[in-house]
C-alpha cells in the first residue's frame, strides 16, 4: 500500500493510473475505522483496479471545536487495517495540505441542507462539499464510495456531482450495526460503558418507527411516539427525529405512493452527538 | 476540427487524450468570436496538444432575459473561424445536454462578488462558477484560458479553482481592442452606428483614469473626474466606475506600496451593457 501525505503525489498518481486504463475507486474517511468503513474498502477492491482511501479530519465540516479536538485519531492501527482490507493508495494529508489558504468560496444546497444536519451543524454541508471536491480532484476516482450513516451527507454529495458533472459514479453501503444495533461510528468509541449500553436506543427507536410507518401510522404520530421513547432514557438527549421524504430530505406531513420514506435522528448521549437513520 | 454536442462525448474524448499524453488546453466561449477569443485559441493551439473551444451561451450566468435573449449567436461563422486558429475539438451542447435538471446548489464567492459585476448582476458568478466547473469537468484540460476583459471573473475562476483544488492551470490573456481602444465584445455586434461612435470613450475614460493613478492622483478624484467625463456624452448610462484593489476588487481609498490597482467601468449603450478594465 503506497502512503502519500501530498496532493501532488497522489494527482500523478491517479493521473498515471487512469492513464493505464486501471479503474479507480475512492473511500474518503476521517479515520478511527470500524467495519463500515472496511466495508466500502473491500468493496472498492473487488470492483477497482485500485482503491485509494483518505484519512483526514477535516477542519472545516465540525461547527464544534470540541467534537473537532476530541475526534479520534488512529493512523497506525487505520494503516493496517486498511491493507488488509484491499487499499492499494492511503491519503493521509495535513490540513495545510488540503488548504493552503483559507476557502473564500462557500456551497449552498437550499432546502436540501436546511434540515436535519445542515440545520444543526450550520456551515458542515459547505464543509462537506468542499473537502469531497478536492478529493474527487485530487483522486480522479471512477467510483466513489460512501455510507448510508450518513444519510444527508450521500444526499448533498450526489446533488454536487449532478450539479457540477463530476465525472464519476456514487455507490452507497447500508449501515453496518453492532450485534445490539448501534450504527458503527467513530465517535462512538468516545462512549462511556454507561452511555454505550444505553446507546442501541437510537436503533430500537428507529426500528420501532419503521414498522409504525409500514402500518400506516401518520408521520406526526410516528415522530411523537419516537420522541417519547427517546425521553424515557434520561442520558440521551434528542436533537431531531424527523420523518422525510427520502428523496429530498423535507418533512413529511403525509405518504404518498412511489415516494421514499426516510427516518433519521440525531441524539446526544455522554457528551457524544450520535446520528443514524433508517429508510423504509 | 472534431464538433460534440454531447457531454459523452467530450468526456471520453478527453479521457483517451490525457490517456494517450496529450496536453489539453480549454477555451470556454459564449460564441459570436472575435480576435480576443481567437487569441486564445491560438494561444492554446501553440501550449497544446489539443484545443478545446466551449461555445454555450450560459442561461444561469444571465440575470436579465432581454440580454441572454439578445446575444449574438454565429455558429456557422464561429465554427470557420475556430478551425482556421488551430481549434482541434469544438463542443457546442444544448441547454437539456449541460443541465439536465435543474441546479440546486450555489456558489457564493463573498466579497469578491459584493462588488461591480457581481453587485449588479444578482447570481451571474453563480452561473459562472456553475458552468466553469462542468466544463473542466468534461473536457479535463491541463491550462484554460480566459481573457482579462472579464476581469472580475477570471477572478473568481482563480478563487474556484484554488479553493476546490481543480488540477489544471489558468491562463489569462490581455484584453484585444479595435483599432480606436473599444475592448472587443461579442455585445459590441449589438450596437447601433451612433453608438458605436461614442463607444471608445469607455476605454477613453479608463486611459485617462489610469494616467491620474501613476501621477499619484487618490482614489476618489480619480473616480470622480472619470464618472464625470463619462457623464459628458448622454448616450451612456454609467453603472459603475471603480478604484478597486487588484487582487481582492474592493475599492481603494488609498494606493499601498506593491498593491495592484484595477479601474474598471460598466456602462450601457444604447440598450447594451458594455464592460471594460485597466490594469495599472
Amino acid at each position: 500500500m503506497l502512503v502519500f501525505t501530498t496532493a501532488a503525489e497522489l494527482r500523478a498518481h491517479a493521473e498515471a493510473s487512469r492513464g493505464a486504463g486501471r479503474r479507480l475507486g475512492l473511500v474518503p474517511t476521517m479515520g478511527a475505522l470500524h467495519d463500515g468503513h472496511i466495508q466500502l474498502v473491500r468493496a472498492a477492491a473487488t470492483q477497482c483496479d485500485e482503491v485509494v482511501a483518505s484519512i483526514f479530519v477535516n477542519p472545516t465540516q465540525f461547527n464544534n471545536p470540541d467534537d473537532l479536538r476530541l475526534y479520534p485519531r488512529l493512523p497506525e492501527q487505520d494503516t493496517a487495517l486498511l491493507a488488509a482490507a484491499g487499499c492499494t493508495v492511503l491519503f493521509m494529508p495535513s490540513v495545510e495540505e488540503v488548504y493552503p489558504q483559507p476557502t473564500v468560496l462557500r456551497f449552498d444546497f437550499g432546502e436540501l441542507e436546511r434540515v436535519m444536519e445542515g440545520a444543526h451543524r450550520p456551515g458542515h454541508f459547505n464543509g462537506v462539499a468542499t473537502v469531497v471536491s478536492k478529493l474527487f480532484h485530487l483522486s480522479r476516482p471512477h467510483v466513489a464510495y460512501f455510507g448510508q450513516k450518513d444519510f444527508q451527507q450521500v444526499a448533498v454529495v450526489r446533488q454536487l456531482i449532478a450539479d457540477l458533472s463530476f465525472d464519476l459514479e456514487l455507490v452507497v453501503y447500508p449501515t453496518v450495526r453492532e450485534a445490539d444495533g448501534l450504527a458503527m461510528s467513530s465517535r462512538n468509541r468516545r462512549l462511556s460503558p454507561e452511555a454505550r449500553a444505553v446507546a442501541p436506543l437510537l436503533y430500537q427507536v428507529l426500528a420501532q418507527a419503521a414498522s409504525g410507518v409500514r402500518e400506516g401510522v401518520g408521520p406526526a404520530e410516528v415522530q411523537a411516539r419516537a420522541q417519547a421513547a427517546l425521553a424515557q432514557e434520561p442520558q440521551f438527549t434528542p436533537e431531531y427525529f424527523e420523518v422525510a421524504d427520502a428523496q429530498t430530505l423535507q418533512p413529511l406531513t403525509a405518504y404518498g405512493p412511489g415516494r421514499g420514506v426516510v427516518l433519521c435522528v440525531a441524539a446526544h448521549l455522554g457528551g457524544v452527538r450520535l446520528i443514524d437513520n433508517v429508510v423504509v
